[in-house]
């Protein structure tokens, strides 16, 4: 699927435009880019009657191609979100520009001195499927940290991204900043991703947010870094020496609180040892809430009965590797820690898993055997997000290991540089 | 260019051997990594008749294909090399092992603590042309780091790179590690290469060590999350404010004492005010060391008559590009520090670059404004390397900006982890 002629064109000028500006961004100091995040949101809330009206545009297509309530809602923006939206601006302003940070320094026996030190990546392109504030969100975040930024929305949200994009750019030459280090890919043209992630030299990171389809598309035909986001099928493991109340409760969390995430628990594991007092107890917890449960052999015999027979299947091999996103919840005994560990590894997708257990030598071997971006022990697989972290902000969740895992704050937007400095040394 | 079928199942036997023994390879204790690498070492020596007889053949091979000396000699072993190979496990043993430490650690407001733990990729693969001590030293690296390795090297070397591999295998398994860990891909198919880099879910990292082809063929296919290494267009820029001694000195260096690898210096760029004074000192130093030289008009005028006609040509455009891995270098005079930074950031590979001067704010705006893994004050571009860095080891020059920058050492072989301890608690 190849791009139009005219479309190639346009995308390559604002590669070209983003990268100049990287240049300009790279060096400046941590107050101007303050100061250019401020303005941003002084230019959306002075453009909002603009930006509403463009959100009006983008709900009467949806509405007319018949979209969910959910997704209008998601898509739908008004006078307190772009608030809450501008609000998210002044804190990312507020947190510490890791740009300049020196990691480490040292001097070599020849005297050359050397410094470790976070530098911007340069182009950062985000391509993303979500509501009109994660334009705002990942363009806040490039900028606080040096990086021009080329954002690829959703199609469904074009002309909200549009003007938001409008408005910002506003902000950043109002504050003196390269208005070009802020690039939004109008392009109607799905083939646009492609001539992003296959663009060597032009795009230094590209970051996919969204569904598989995008995420998997993006890494298997990327040529330029990509870091990988979100696919999460997450266990919480019960055993044998957990405390009960505690993993009902740590286990209706992680499957209920907000199950259309991909920190949300999948798969219930639990040890034979506890499995009858225990899964009749979380069996019923999770089906008042709604909950649909996929059962092995073993939990469907413990149930029958117990639970309403509608919410009670057969798990099948498929239910093992299946990211619901959605009120259902595979349920498998097993006999041991070792044979929970193997199951997490085999089917994980490597991005948030929970041993509930009294048993701390249990829960260090969970940890080191675990291949995950994190590991909980006695709390919800839910926490696995910057905010919780602590990071005040977050870019996404990586489930690769290169470069980043698990949230991703402002350093992960940095890569580094050695700075060397020497008083005319060689190499003998 | 597919695989055989054949080919394809011994690949993927290898790829599902190595995951298996990496997940028993992550929680080894130092000690038991460290006594593998001696152990590894004692096998080669106890089997360095074999090992030396195999190299024989690879000799032969490349005698009859007419191979020239410098590769034959790369090629060859004998037993004062076999010594040193054996020596740098020692050495990679008593470095220090980045795996488990804890890079932070902190504790939320509502009791959760969280830790940020180093831990290794899993399996790695790395795809290389060069010597068959390369085997062994890719092998340490990544055995010390707790990774699984799956080694292809090149055909030329292949019957010394398996003998090397067995002698390992035992070695790993008389200190009781899992031999698998250590899988050599025999199979002489160069479709192999696409197995390994396609393989997702199977190689957490590939990382190719050699020739600018291999790279791009890598960086262009690869599936899984790949560190690119080597190529190395880098530049020496003689400020206004050189000392021009030094200058000198650091070019001659930079270009002549080892013009075949990637931290030697392609293009020489020299201020306008010091071009009449500099050139014709610089042009007979490289020229009475045999460097030809690609100059633009103005040095070009300058050195005519002054350094052997035969060492002096017009440069092209292309010489501005070109990583020459010779003794041949590029000329420019450029009017500005600024020109300087443009040209730099415009034609290199963003890998080692060096301003000479003795103005400490023009060395400050080269170093925030260049684009590259090492920027030098006053010191050659050759210091790029592990050991000379003090990693006391090196997989290879990143010149990617994802994950490791510059040199290689331990810590970029490993991903990290975070561990998070509570005591039931549950988002709200």
């Amino acid at each position: 699927m190849a791009l139009s002629v005219e479309g190639h064109t346009q995308v390559e000028a604002q590669l070209r435009a983003a990268k100049a500006a990287a240049r300009l961004l790279a060096p400046l100091p941590r107050a101007v880019k303050d100061q250019a995040l401020h303005a941003m949101g002084e230019a959306i809330w002075a453009d909002r009657a603009a930006i509403l009206a463009a959100n009006q545009t983008d709900l009467e297509r949806a509405h007319a191609q018949g979209e969910t309530k959910a997704r209008m809602d998601r898509l739908m923006l008004d006078e307190r979100r772009l608030h809450q939206v501008i609000q998210g601006l002044e804190q990312v302003a507020a947190l510490p520009d890791p740009v300049g940070q020196v990691e480490a320094a040292w001097t070599r026996p020849n005297g050359l001195h050397i410094e470790k030190v976070r530098v911007p990546f340069g182009v950062i392109a985000i391509i993303y499927e979500s509501r009109p504030n994660v334009t705002v969100d990942a363009a806040a975040l490039a900028l606080k940290t040096g990086n021009a930024v080329v954002l690829r929305g959703g199609k469904e949200a074009q002309s909200s991204n549009a003007a938001l994009t409008a408005a910002m750019r506003r902000g950043l030459q109002a504050a003196g900043v390269p208005e070009d280090a802020l690039q939004f890919v109008a392009v109607p043209d799905r083939a646009v991703v492609d001539v992003l992630i296959r663009a060597k030299g032009w795009v230094d990171l590209a970051i996919p947010r969204g569904g598989a389809g995008l995420i998997q598309h993006v890494v298997e035909h990327a040529v330029v870094p990509v870091i990988e986001t979100g696919v999460g099928n997450c266990h919480v493991y019960v055993d044998a020496q957990a405390d009960l109340d505690m993993a009902v409760e740590i286990v209706v969390n992680a499957k209920v609180q907000r199950p259309s995430v991909c920190n949300a628990a999948e798969t219930l594991l639990v040890h034979r040892d506890v499995a009858p007092a225990f899964l009749p107890r979380v069996g019923q917890a999770l089906t008042a809430r709604g909950v649909e449960l996929r059962a092995c052999t073993e939990t469907y015999t413990l149930l029958q009965g117990v639970v309403p027979a509608d919410l009670l299947q057969r798990a099948e091999e498929l239910d093992w590797s299946t990211e619901y996103l959605d009120l259902i919840m595979a349920v498998k005994v097993v006999g041991s820690l070792d044979e929970a560990i193997q199951h997490i590894n085999h089917y994980g997708s490597q991005h948030s898993e929970a041993i509930v257990t009294a048993d701390t030598q249990a829960a260090a071997r969970f940890f080191s055997s675990i291949d995950a971006a994190a590991v909980y022990h006695n709390a919800s697989t839910r926490f696995t997000d910057g905010f919780e972290f602590g990071f005040g902000a977050e870019m996404g969740i990586s489930t690769q290991k290169l470069h980043a895992r698990g949230p991703m704050g402002l350093p992960e937007l940095t890569t580094y540089q050695y700075r060397v400095r020497g008083t005319g040394q060689v190499r003998s």
